[in-house]
């Protein structure tokens, strides 16, 4: 039994099936009762995305983008509606402020698209199954993990790197070419974020290689702005410039700390080095070219959408997906030694 | 009689009466069907917005962005959702490739998400009335408007800047600060896109300052991309480098020609001055700080919601709105006379 059987059997085309599967609003209420009929009374078995769909479902799979204005996330964002494409899906995004909620957010989108599952690009990283209760359908979080929640791993899924892993690895690039005055320019150190996770990281580095922290060099912005980046590192040049190196745990973050050191006089990398965690593609092109840890952007996305659609469609349950970067030796770091 | 009465009519909550006005899929067909009659055997006049709800409609607003990747469009789409969300609509959207066609996508929205209107960010500026005619709903063309098409201006509705102007206007500032030898770095001269346009401008301001025009000073990328604007003038400086300035139809593109004046030894703005059209956050954060006219993309993307909404609720019919930009001098401007 086919599609074009069951088309035969109610007299209509297969694309009026098609339609029917695909809940389309361009079908009468007779012949979606007609055709729906005859599937449940044949032995017709649409795949498992078809099958879906005749519960009441949509073809759609959401993206909720946490914080919009973060450029990290375009090439995300285009690899997962390329992905979502290419499996038959079609995408509806919804964008959120940094201070919204994604669940809440994912969970009207849940009802009121009908979704098949949700990607979440960016969001706490400190859930718990009460929350996360409100979502029914599959979901992945993107980019980041759940390291300050109380999620059990086999409850949900995520693609991410290893943040404080990573900020190690670049505060130890620093170290290795001879600084020991290593300042960290971060949001907060408590936000439960990404910053929170790299600014362990480079706690983590510096006790590692013998270094004691410093907490008049740690620069929390308090936010991930650029604004912010250089208007605080402004403030902290204004008071003291006794470090030779800035880890800062964003590329844009980065680019505006620069500015606030070359109004200071200090030439980056002569004065000091600076060296991030992102990879955008402008900072390959700015003066000097950023030394930053690229995160593998598409991949993240691409790799977000297969996982969710393997839960979809029944291939498999939660995983757990920790992708690594790739140093981008620009010539913003010095070495010193 | 207001929704309260429906309300205590049928014997539901106020929201329920609310959820069948907004067409929500969580309400059961029966409650539905009495509510929708109750309203018509009613003196109950639902406004505009949600009378037209009743017939079918969503409370949709369809977002349709061409070229994702471009960080201009980032602040504008932040605008646009704010806004939708304020006048009590909700925000759809769709991102397409520069390649793909902006209406068909719009015309697809309009029937699946039963959209009551759409903004158009970013699309071609040769439109004909035989296309348009596949949207049925109000729309606006945001960032862009339509020169090179056939369309009566009482037939569609649009916000953008005067590009030609504003191009005219940055190549003047560079003539008035005594540049003569004023390269054009562009996409292409004949895309009927806003760098056709803003090429344009380029040509009637040398023109109009006197000066003929070279060929071999119009750098046609073939694309917005940084690495492209980066590589074509690359290319240009191995085989002469006689002009004192450029000018870039973006604020990328210059980033990305800025690099590679650099690695060939030309410091901006000592030996080149350089000069766009966007004005991006973070080109007042690079190296020189680069001075571009900056348009107005928070209030591009309101205004198009505003021009939207009021055609949607009959309020009135197409109009036509031109910002201006504001020039933000940085540094990357050298005068020399």
């Amino acid at each position: 039994m086919t599609i074009k059987d069951i088309a035969k059997l109610c007299g209509v085309s297969v694309s009026t099936v098609s339609r029917v599967l695909n809940n389309r609003p361009d079908v009468s209420e007779e012949i979606r009762k007609k055709v729906l009929s005859v599937i449940e009374s044949s032995n017709y078995i649409p795949n498992n995305c078809a099958r879906d769909l005749v519960k009441t479902k949509s073809d759609a799979i959401g993206l909720v983008v946490r914080g919009v204005s973060n450029p990290f996330y375009t090439d995300i964002i285009r690899a997962v509606e390329k992905r979502i494409d290419e499996a038959g899906f079609t995408m509806v995004m919804q964008q959120i402020g940094v201070c919204d909620d994604e669940i809440k957010c994912g969970a009207i989108m849940e009802r009121e698209k009908r979704l098949q599952g949700i990607v979440l690009l960016g969001g706490r990283s400190d859930y718990t199954a009460a929350e996360l209760a409100l979502l029914t359908v599959p979901f992945v979080c993107c980019s980041y993990s759940n390291q300050y929640g109380t999620l059990n791993p086999t409850e949900y899924s995520s693609v991410s790197i290893a943040d404080e892993e990573e900020a190690f690895r670049a505060v130890t690039e620093l170290y290795q070419k001879g600084h020991r005055r290593i300042a960290a320019l971060i949001s907060r150190t408590d936000d439960h974020s990404i910053s929170e996770l790299r600014y362990r990281g480079y706690e983590r580095a510096l006790r590692t290689c013998g270094i004691e922290l410093d907490s008049s060099l740690v620069i929390a912005t308090g936010s991930f702005r650029i604004q912010d980046a250089y208007e605080s590192m402004q403030k902290r040049l204004g008071e003291t410039d006794d470090f030779t190196a800035v880890f800062a745990i964003a590329d844009n973050m980065a680019i505006g700390a620069m500015r606030a050191l070359r109004e200071h006089g200090r030439s980056v990398p002569g004065d000091c080095s600076v060296i991030a965690i992102d990879g955008l593609e402008i900072s390959n092109y700015i003066d000097p070219i950023l030394t930053t840890l690229c995160q593998p952007m598409e991949e993240m996305g691409t790799r977000s959408v297969e996982i969710l659609v393997d839960m979809i469609e029944g291939r498999s349950g939660h995983r757990h997906e920790v992708l690594t970067t790739t140093l981008r030796p620009g010539a913003s770091v010095k070495s010193i030694v």
